[in-house]
């Protein structure tokens, strides 16, 4: 009966109440039950998007609803820059390749966000490009990239620009609309609290006008048969009924708190641990850090993959090591979702023992007391 | 608190221990943990599919797993036949035609199975064919088709035959090795007692062969993809724990009972409701009707949507009404998955009484008596 802690990003905790509408009895997906949950359910996610657009979803994790926009965007021969930071960034560039095309991909050093100067000339160099495709918040680093600013080079050319939102959702402040971001894709086991299983897409009017010139083969991920069936409240294809209906109470759950509300806290909690990792001596590996998840570089000489190891098995912590070139280098503790002030006590609390355990000299306490300090003086702003 | 009968062909209820599984609190799925479920959970599968394949596990709906197999398996400019009895076996066309094919299709009026003779015939005389797909129980139509003659006749060409039996496996007799089968796929949410959200599909030797020879852009349904992960126990991209933990239950579940006794069960219980329904002076839809779903054609100037709107509003039991050219001529009753022998006495007497409700002239308690008699005769064998 070993109690668990899930501090990783994505899949993240499930609340109860969202369990338990998962597990209830499964209802037929083409009655007027399931259209009306799921009209709720759409008309939440565009509060969650803040967005006018119809936001389809997809039975997927959120790399079918990424791949999802290549081919329902995109022209035979045509060009798209990709702004890398990271694993997820890297993945647009992979899906565009699997689909034939040869991306301009501008890459930054892990750890770093987008360059703004490299995206304007890049732009003005290629006035054909069709779409840019990047990321909110890039999971791997734990960076999270200016897309307000990104968007405003974006939008005054012919191309559009296509979010990875699947980790950054409810949880970075993110406004589809005001900023102008034309294609965002999210999925459900982040900021949504839910089981991986459904992923979402919405687009504007430039976005959908791009589609109708798509010559791309498709047919399960063609966004047009969904959007056809969004009206009435259905999908082209069986949907993953269980996930949709636990779907609609974590909405509930994330509009009761208000999403200016939780982008406060998930900020607030970012803002504590980074201050605590530092006052513990370690050093964050992102140079714009984000506030859903904090990648924190393992002290010379320890490899991160034991730190992780130790904390699952020894204390049922688990939080998340590198990725590709950044495995063994650094572990990622995440603050998304159904996680609050005490996770981060968890968090900090695990990652003291275990570093100690492994020979780090470390003032055991001393990174929690910052939080205690930080949540006290705070006044309840990252409680709830 | 109105208490509901689904008797629909998917989804198909779930068993209270399978719900109670999928509401487990949600684990990370790059874990020693999930791997070991996944892989008991891949073991189970080749039994149900009488496989010694990889049975890889997609997050999708069925015809997500169907486009796989298509783009991992067509090449440029290739041929195809499709054996259309149905709108299941016309989506194989479908997504031929949206991935730029010119299929072959060999349609039956629906209803009728398919014609090994037409097949022999366009095998003869298109040498060059690839693939040949085709479904194994034709949910809209209530037919199952002869695949182990079908398989002989491709059996013996250079073509690869590729099953849909998101309806079929567990229900209907189906050994994918013995009767040599080169591609199967399925599904979750009929069979296998699941919800919707999880696909399967199981390749052997010559269908891999011809997937390295494939040319169709692909990334989230590249196959290759899944088989390089699946003998660590994981999938390239998220998998939807939440139902892989659950599908290994209603694994436990059905192998317990043994797939051999599964198909004796389902065998009888089809055989009984046919018997039944006809005892009512009404008329079968198929020319060789599937033993896990029936379909019926609705007396002469009755809309069989009145019929299906009528049971699930007033008594709570769903049944499926008929789709594309047949709909409002034919209702549709399940018996598959998680259903039994009162399951049919349920689905005849609502039909005994929505009928009457509807005018149509029916001595009530008459479908039922069969359906009791039968029971009683065969003592115990469509019991459990």
């Amino acid at each position: 009966m070993k109690k668990k802690y899930l501090l990783t990003p994505g899949p993240t905790p499930v609340p109860a109440e969202v369990l338990a509408k998962e597990g209830m009895p499964i209802i037929h997906h083409r009655t007027t039950e399931f259209s009306n949950i799921f009209l709720k359910v759409e008309e939440n996610l565009k509060k969650v998007f803040f967005t006018n657009n119809n936001v389809l979803l997809l039975s997927s994790s959120g790399t079918g609803a990424m791949e999802s926009a290549v081919i329902n965007l995109m022209r035979k021969n045509s060009k798209a820059i990709v702004l890398e930071t990271g694993v997820f960034g890297s993945r647009w560039g992979k899906i565009l390749q699997g689909m034939g095309f040869s991306p301009i991909i501008l890459k930054e050093e892990y750890g770093n966000a987008v360059s703004l100067e490299k995206l304007e000339e890049s732009l003005k160099e290629n006035p054909d490009v069709l779409a840019v495709f990047g990321t909110l918040t890039e999971t791997s680093t734990g960076t999270v990239n200016n897309i307000k600013e990104i968007a405003k080079l974006v939008t005054k050319t012919d191309a559009v620009l296509v979010i990875d939102a699947v980790s950054g959702l409810v949880g970075e402040e993110f406004y589809q609309d005001k900023w102008g971001v034309d294609v965002v894709v999210s999925g459900s086991q982040k900021g949504f609290m839910l089981p991986p299983g459904v992923s979402f897409i919405s687009m504007n009017e430039k976005a959908w006008k791009m589609v109708e010139k798509s010559d791309l083969p498709k047919f399960y991920f063609d966004l047009k048969k969904y959007k056809s069936k969004i009206t009435e409240g259905q999908t082209p294809f069986t949907p993953p009924v269980s996930l949709i209906v636990a779907l609609d109470e974590s909405l509930n759950l994330i509009l009761k708190d208000g999403l200016e509300n939780l982008f406060h806290k998930y900020k607030k909690m970012g803002s504590i641990i980074r201050e605590s990792v530092k006052g513990l001596g370690l050093e964050l590996f992102s140079k714009n850090p984000s506030n859903v998840v904090t990648a924190v570089k393992s002290p010379d000489g320890i490899d991160s993959g034991k730190i992780v190891k130790l904390l699952r098995e020894k204390y049922g912590v688990s939080i998340a090591g590198g990725q590709m070139d950044m495995k063994g280098k650094i572990f990622r503790i995440a603050h998304m979702g159904y996680m609050d002030k005490f996770d981060l006590i968890i968090g900090i609390s695990a990652i003291e023992m275990g570093l100690k355990e492994i020979g780090y000299n470390i003032e055991l306490g001393k990174g929690v007391k910052i939080v205690e300090e930080n949540i006290l003086s705070c006044n309840g702003c990252c409680s709830d």
